[in-house]
This record gives C-alpha cells, sequence and structure tokens, in this order.
C-alpha cells in the first residue's frame, strides 16, 4: 500500500511558472512549511497573517532556528497579506492551499477559510492533525480536492522566532474524494510531495492516508487528551501509573475503531507510542493549548472517533468519557477567551438558558 | 428505618462529669463541630492544633461567624494541644475522638492518628465523606465502635475567622461492627447525637448509615468529582453540557452500585442535586482543593466505589475513568506539595524507576 517517491534536491526547473501556494496558518508548523516549499525556489508562498503578525513578517520575517536548516535570520515569505480576500484578489488564483492552523470546528471552521481564495482548480492540502477532517469541505466543495499532511515536526513560534528542534517527519497522501478522478488526486499528491521532499526533512509519499492518520490517532486521541485532562506531560501520567489505567484501554478502543474502517495497526504500538519520548517529560501540543488558555482541536483528534464508534455500535467507554470532559474544557477556554458571557446568578431550570456566542 | 430523637436545649447534668471529647481536624467543619459540643456546656472538647495553628487557637482563638450560632469574637475550646500523644497524656482517656479531617487514606491515614489517643472506652466519630472509611478503623481496631456524621454544611476558616454560612445538617447514626454488641454502639450513637443536637443546628439521628453515606455519593461521587477534574463549579459543568453527558451516566452507575448493597435512591435524586445549587455557581470542595492546591478524597468519594462495583462485576464505566484520571491529579498535587522529587529526565522503561515519597 506504500509507495515512496524519491525527489531529487535540484529546483524546478525555473523556465515554467513556479506554483501558487497560499499558505493559513503561519505559526511553528506553517512556517516551516513555507521555508520548506520555498528555499529551493520551487514555489512561490503567499502567507495569510494575523493583524498582530502581520507588519513583523512582511517587514522583518521570523527568525527561524531549524534542526533541519540551520539558521535563517529574517524569512519573509514571497508575499504577505491580512486576509485571503486580499491574496486572492492580488495573487490568486492559487495552485494549493495549504492549511497549517489547528483545526477547531467549533471556533473557526477551516472551510470558512476556503471561501475567499478557493477556485476550482486548487488543491487542498491539510496538514492537520485528527480524522474526517477532508469532510466538511467535500460538502461545501464536492469537487475539491483535497490532500492529507501528517507531520511529526517538533516546531513552536516564540515571539517572532521559530524554534524547529525535531525534524520534520510528515507524509503526504491523498484522501480521495469519489466525485472526481482518483488518478488526478494521485498526481496532484506526488506533484505537491516534489515540492516538499528534500535531504534535510523526512517527506513520504504514503497513498494510505487512513493508515497514517488512524496511526497518528493511536497517540493524539489517547495521549494528548488525557495530558491535557489532567494537566500533566506524557512522562508523568505513565509514572503516576495512568499508562495501564487509561492509556492502554483507550488505545485498545482507537484500535479497534481503526479495525472497523480496515485500518489494522500493529499490537505494540501502544508501547511504542507511550514509551516514545522516554528521556523528556514531554507535554504534548493539546496540553500546551490548555496550559496558555488557547483552544484544543478535540473534535477532529477524539469526537470523530467517537462518533464513528456510535454509528457503528463498537463501544468505546474510556474515549467516551474523555471526550465529554474535553467538550466542558472547550467551553472553559471559550468563556476565559470571551466567546460569551454568562449571567451573574446561574440559570434555574425555568430559565431555559441558552449560551449566546459573541463573534 | 429513620428514627428521629427530639433533644432538649438544656444542658447535660451539671453533677455528673462532662464527656470529653478529643477533636482533630480544626478547620472550618471542626471548629463549628467543637463550637457546638461545647458551647451549652455539654462536653469538654481537647484540640489537637497545626503548629502554624496553636498559638492563635490557644490564645485568642477563633472568630465565629455562625449562620446558626451568630458571631463568637473569640472561640478557644477547652484545650488545646499540639498532638494526639499530648492530649492522651494530659486529658485522656477520652470518651469520644471525633474527626473531622479530610478523609485521605493516600496522604494522612485516619487510622494512624487513632493510635496515639485511642483507648478501647473510646467512641469514634467520623464527620467525614466517603464510604467505607470505618473498614480501616476495624482493621486495625477490631472492636471499636464507630459513627458516622455525615453533613451539608457551608462553612470554611479563613486564616482566624471560621465564615459558616449554611445550616449545620448533619445526620449521626453508628456504623455497626459486627465484633460487638449492636445496641451499644446505638446507645453510644444517641448519647453523642444529644450531646450534639440543638434548637440552632439541623441535627438528626438516621441508623440507616448506609443510607446516609449512599445519598451524599450520589452528589460527591459524580459532581465533585466532575468539577475538580474539568475546573469548573456545578452550574458551569450544567450549562456546558456535561449534566447529560457526565454526571447523570456516573450517578446512574453510583445508584446502581448503591442497589448492590440494599440501597434504593430516588430515580428523582440526580435531578434535585443537579439542579439544588440553582442561582449560585456552587464550587464543591473537591474542585477549591484542586483550585488551591490541597488534596483531594477521591478514594474515600469515588474509588471504594469503583472498588465495590469490580468487586460485584458492576460495570461502572464512567467513574472508572474518572477514578482513574483522579489519581493522575492527586500524584500532581503530591509532586506539587513536595511529596516526591521526580528525576531530570524521564525516566525508561529500562530503569524500572519506582516513585520515593518523602515524609
Amino acid at each position: 500500500m506504500s509507495e515512496s517517491v524519491k525527489n531529487s534536491e535540484s529546483s524546478i526547473d525555473s523556465t515554467k511558472t513556479k506554483p501558487k501556494i497560499l499558505l493559513i496558518g503561519f505559526g511553528g508548523v506553517g512556517t516551516i512549511v513555507s521555508y520548506t516549499l520555498e528555499h529551493l525556489g520551487r514555489a512561490e508562498v503567499v502567507a495569510v497573517a494575523r493583524p498582530s503578525n502581520f507588519e513583523q513578517l512582511s517587514n522583518r520575517g521570523y527568525r527561524i532556528e531549524s534542526c533541519d536548516y540551520g539558521t535563517i535570520e529574517n524569512y519573509i515569505p514571497s508575499h504577505v497579506t491580512l486576509t485571503s480576500e486580499e491574496a486572492m484578489e492580488k495573487y490568486g488564483p492559487f495552485d494549493y492551499i495549504v492549511i497549517t492552523t489547528k483545526n477547531i470546528p467549533d471556533i473557526a471552521p477551516v472551510v470558512d477559510m476556503l471561501d475567499d481564495c478557493y477556485d476550482d482548480k486548487t488543491t487542498i492540502v491539510l496538514i492537520q492533525n485528527g480524522i474526517n477532517t477532508e469532510i466538511p469541505i467535500y460538502k461545501r466543495y464536492p469537487k475539491a480536492c483535497v490532500l492529507s499532511g501528517v507531520t511529526l515536526i517538533g516546531t513552536t513560534l516564540y515571539d517572532t522566532t521559530v524554534k524547529h528542534v525535531a525534524t520534520d517527519d510528515i507524509k503526504f497522501g491523498p484522501f480521495i474524494n469519489y466525485n472526481i478522478d482518483k488518478q488526478y488526486q494521485i498526481n496532484k499528491c506526488k506533484e505537491f510531495f516534489n515540492l516538499y521532499s528534500n535531504s534535510n526533512n523526512k517527506a513520504e509519499y504514503e497513498e494510505n492516508v487512513k493508515l497514517t492518520r488512524w496511526r497518528k490517532l493511536v497517540y493524539n486521541t489517547c495521549i494528548n487528551t488525557t495530558c491535557a485532562i489532567v494537566n500533566l506531560d506524557v512522562g508523568r501520567v505513565e509514572l503516576f501509573g495512568g499508562a495501564d489505567s487509561i492509556l492502554r484501554p483507550a488505545m485498545k478502543e482507537v484500535m479497534e475503531v481503526a479495525k472497523s474502517e480496515g485500518i489494522e495497526l500493529p499490537d505494540d504500538l501502544p508501547d511504542d507510542m507511550i514509551r516514545g519520548t522516554d528521556g523528556v517529560y514531554y507535554p504534548p501540543s493539546m496540553l500546551i493549548d490548555v496550559r496558555n488558555g488557547t483552544y484544543i482541536e478535540h473534535i477532529v483528534i477524539i469526537g470523530n472517533v467517537v462518533k464513528i464508534a456510535k454509528k457503528k455500535n463498537i463501544e468505546v467507554p474510556t474515549l467516551t468519557v474523555l471526550n465529554n470532559l474535553l467538550k466542558l474544557i472547550q467551553y472553559r477556554l471559550m468563556e476565559a477567551n470571551g466567546r460569551f458571557v454568562l449571567p451573574e446568578r446561574r440559570p434555574t431550570a425555568e430559565d431555559h438558558y441558552e449560551i449566546r456566542f459573541l463573534d
């Protein structure tokens, strides 16, 4: 099922027009993805920056300290805009729209980001966690070609410096949209892979997207969530007895749901994942989110797994409780971020109170 | 099953010697319990104070602002000692040892508190949450007479002031030790009840201790735990959808375990409990513990329920996950309180590392 495509280090033939790529989500991952695509002259990146980062990114750029690429003093992408609408007007249409934001459908649905910049010849690349993230895009754009990028990368944006500490180990493959030609999607993915792969990163073309995604879910659905709920890193959860009491039972449930999706995962995967960060007390991304008070990706990481299980009558008691707790935690984060304001007195049953979200 | 014993307001006959009571746990609850026992001249209380409170309590006392008793400027119990050993030497043996500490067997087992002050004529009164709290005492003292006090009281010690805001609604009954005469235990309980009950509090004698305790567990096992895990008060858990997704399923499980113990609880109990604090955003005690960084009573509140369920093969999937998460949270609190120090690097599997607790 797996196919590896070798790619030379050379730049794309300079007589051809470079592919134009819109990149949404210029954080730790996004910056490395952008630099990867641009530094060999293979592509031209248009970055959509947040208002708070716009001035810095467009004039002085970010400093990158990368285990893959060394130190780059001032990386500025080819173009920087404030909105995807502006990007489309000035530089569109795009060959690719690469999304490297968090995937938080309850806060900022990815599909909404496409409305101002998507063209029916554009390929969408989701470099994001989770499962079924392509579905909302197919629903709105039934003929969309969407690619999957699953990365194991250690990279964080601190103010204006990106510290990239663990190599970009990324697997690309096409989500398959059955409304359009399969080979077209495969070709588009190989094309993008060729823009991305180089001798410094560990990019791979892996056609079995489901395998790649479910494999990572075993980690994210169980370890990320548990660490976030109890506010402990992976090492501590393990040392305090959580590997046997929660992680393994949860992982078993994920692997069973994966199996129902045709994905057989090896029995030693849980142990590999629990032990994968031996030597350091590793805080997974969802734990960092909770500690920083930023939103969690619980819907695509665990919610969608529970949904599939429910539909198929697979019992996932551990995941169900973790998921329901995370929903409450996301509300806590929303309230703290001012997404809604509760009445001063707790409403009674007779009040039939419903939370009103502010925009 | 329930029996109410009426008690007059009068002091005990002053020609008799007053019962001597050792009180361990001079916090919000302990202070009110002590004042209740002493203010009508019915009993003589010896308080074991923490070193940090000793000077204040023995010389200036605590200020009490009580919804039941009004304001008492300086309440000093009859005697104050630093240890139960000192108390025994100077004032023992005791008619009663009343324990109003938190019940945290993983940190400070209640039975250990008895070793220096228990005499085989002493009756032990546990005014504490949880289930099976009498068992460790029977194990060490097979002929012990242990009484149960279950209180719904709102009282907190702030520095040197006790704010008592919700009336002392307390039910006493004898745990039954089958190694000793049942009637003796009933008599002892009625005797203590007569010392305690007055026209200001809502003390009740309730022989069915199991009913009283399991009823309160429906609240504590489910609401206290969930609020503590997600760091939200009861109102917010309910408004954010947690009543249906977690509280009710958990409560159903507790009620099933209660049933297996011969305790039938009414079907409308969950709703009563979820709605019981309408009008205020009430933070249950375990949530306050987590917010303050103090230890949680998870073993007696939920751990022992899960243990019973396991022994009887009753499925409690929700409680199991909540319990396992709380175990991790207690370790987090222990580390924060300096109970152990982890190695700088996360140990590997080969290290076979085990946590060493400091005393």
